[in-house]
């Protein structure tokens, strides 16, 4: 095969780009001076970008369309937001360009992430974890009577994809009873899967609301006042999926209103959320700063995952994580 | 039969005292007015104990031994520190005295704590949950590379009962090897389970060290300064079973000097640890107040629990949780 050109704009400590160049060896990588630090942040336009045959990062859409030669883009992110357009899906299409992301780079952490944050509700460990009560005093019997197993209670994830399904994994051996919500079912999710018509149902009945939808223009605040008002009282939500699912102002007054029980975020809406934003004066909302994907060697993981593709690619034989 | 007389030492609130007298109709309650209200505090001697037939919550030893008529004790705990010695044990085998605990009660939520502690800790909650840093920022980047997902690593479980087995169904889609300590194997526990010739070898290879010893003169200060130090390099170590079994010193200079990575404590020595106690001020020691086996409806399950045996006991069939 002819020498390719890789187009990367990510900004790679000096062993992940060894690990880079070695995978490639035989091949040009052409590696950005405008890398992109933050799946969130814009891409700066490169003019290499122009030349490549393949792009490994978050490319930038406009320049995208002048790269005549691409045959591949490989996304750096399992998010695919400012992709994930009909304009853009119309140029690949035509111009036959494969398009794959990261998503199996980061499912497992995210899944976990969700799990830790559905355990650490349940046993309340941040109110107890900064208690000192007495064994045998009122307020220990109420920490303690506040505490559960999660044992028979109710899950319904939003946006059931591979993230969604490895938390039921991890969450089959606590009994709970799992939904999951999913605009196109495809009959292989393994768990009862709702759509549109029985939603309100669903909102009102689950115990935990996890939310794992994709940033697109149908999800911008999906959950609103509206959907938030049909969360059975004192049900807990999560969102480890985009922050702009879900309307700030709405959850602030779902939570402040004691409504809900509680909610555990690891994407917001703005991000990074300003110090003094009002989600984080509520007692009972938990945020970690969109981190649920994160592991020790991901940088590693992700361009190992990416070298596998290449390896596919160079053979000819179907890529992993194919999204367009 | 004949009416039983049943001697309480819990203080139950109304609702769940009358399910007691609901559950016992026909026999006598001998509700103590010194109740115990807390499984680690010493009975008062209440005249009462010496004329029943059964006694549930935690009766004072030496009371006991002056019960003529007593034929069984149900223990209100898990933990049976107090009756667990050689004097204790003989004179409930000579008296026929059957002696049952409330293990089923607090199993479920004990192994759901610990889980929530080993994800807690695999997803860096507690500084997550503190942290407000900026995607793509380098503190950034050293939080979501200080996570992980447990997968592959080691834990080693300390005492392998009930909680031992339910934490390893909990971990099991986790994709960690367990490997369970315990005095005597029976050879049914389903993980590779080691005795004290293997426990230095397995202390050195554990990611995580889950102690759910009990407390007995066997296991006081277990994980002394030496079995500590024999822990990997940035191990985990988590205390759910009784504080005794770690000596407190020995733990906060492993912490100290970095010798280990954290510890996740449910239970200390001594008990509740006082506001300024060493182990507080260790940024890596986290500590719930003794809440392990807590959850929603405690008192009631533990009510039923026993109301469960006293129906067998009436027929005449084999008790639940018979501990002697």
């Amino acid at each position: 095969m002819d020498k390719l050109r890789i187009f990367v704009d990510l900004a790679p400590a000096p062993e992940i780009l060894e690990l880079l160049q070695v995978g490639t060896a035989g091949h040009e990588l052409l590696v950005s001076k405008t890398p992109v630090t933050s799946v969130l942040s814009k891409a700066e336009r490169d003019p290499q970008l122009a030349t490549a045959d393949i792009a490994f990062g978050q490319p930038e859409p406009e320049t995208v369309a002048e790269a005549k030669h691409l045959k591949w883009i490989h996304i750096s992110s399992s998010g695919i937001t400012r992709y994930d357009n009909p304009s853009f899906r119309g140029f690949v299409t035509e111009c036959k360009i494969v398009v794959t992301n990261s998503a199996s780079v980061f499912n497992e952490a995210c899944a976990v992430h969700a799990l830790s944050f559905m355990a650490a509700q349940a046993r309340q460990l941040p109110r107890a974890l900064d208690s000192q009560v007495a064994n045998g005093t009122k307020d220990w019997h109420q920490l303690r009577g506040s505490c559960g197993t999660l044992r028979g209670e109710t899950v319904l994830i939003l946006g059931y994809g591979h993230i969604g399904r490895r938390l039921t994994e991890l969450l089959h051996p606590f009994g709970v009873k799992i939904l999951a919500y999913r605009r196109n079912p495809r009959g292989d999710e393994g768990v009862p899967v709702i759509t549109e018509p029985q939603l309100a149902d669903a909102l009102a009945k689950a115990d935990h609301v996890v939310n794992i939808l994709p940033d697109s223009t149908e999800t911008r605040h999906f959950f609103d006042a509206k959907r938030l008002g049909m969360l059975k009282p004192r049900a807990v939500f999560y969102n480890i999926g985009r922050g702009t699912t879900t309307e700030p102002n709405a959850l602030r007054e779902a939570l402040r209103s004691g409504r809900i029980g509680a909610a555990w975020l690891d994407v917001t809406d703005p991000e990074p959320l300003p110090d003094d934003h009002p989600l984080r004066k509520e007692p009972n909302c938990f945020i970690t700063p969109h981190i649920a994907g994160g592991h020790a060697g991901e940088a590693k993981t992700l361009v190992c995952h990416f070298l596998q593709n290449f390896d596919r690619f160079l053979r000819g034989e179907p890529l992993l994580d194919r999204i367009m």
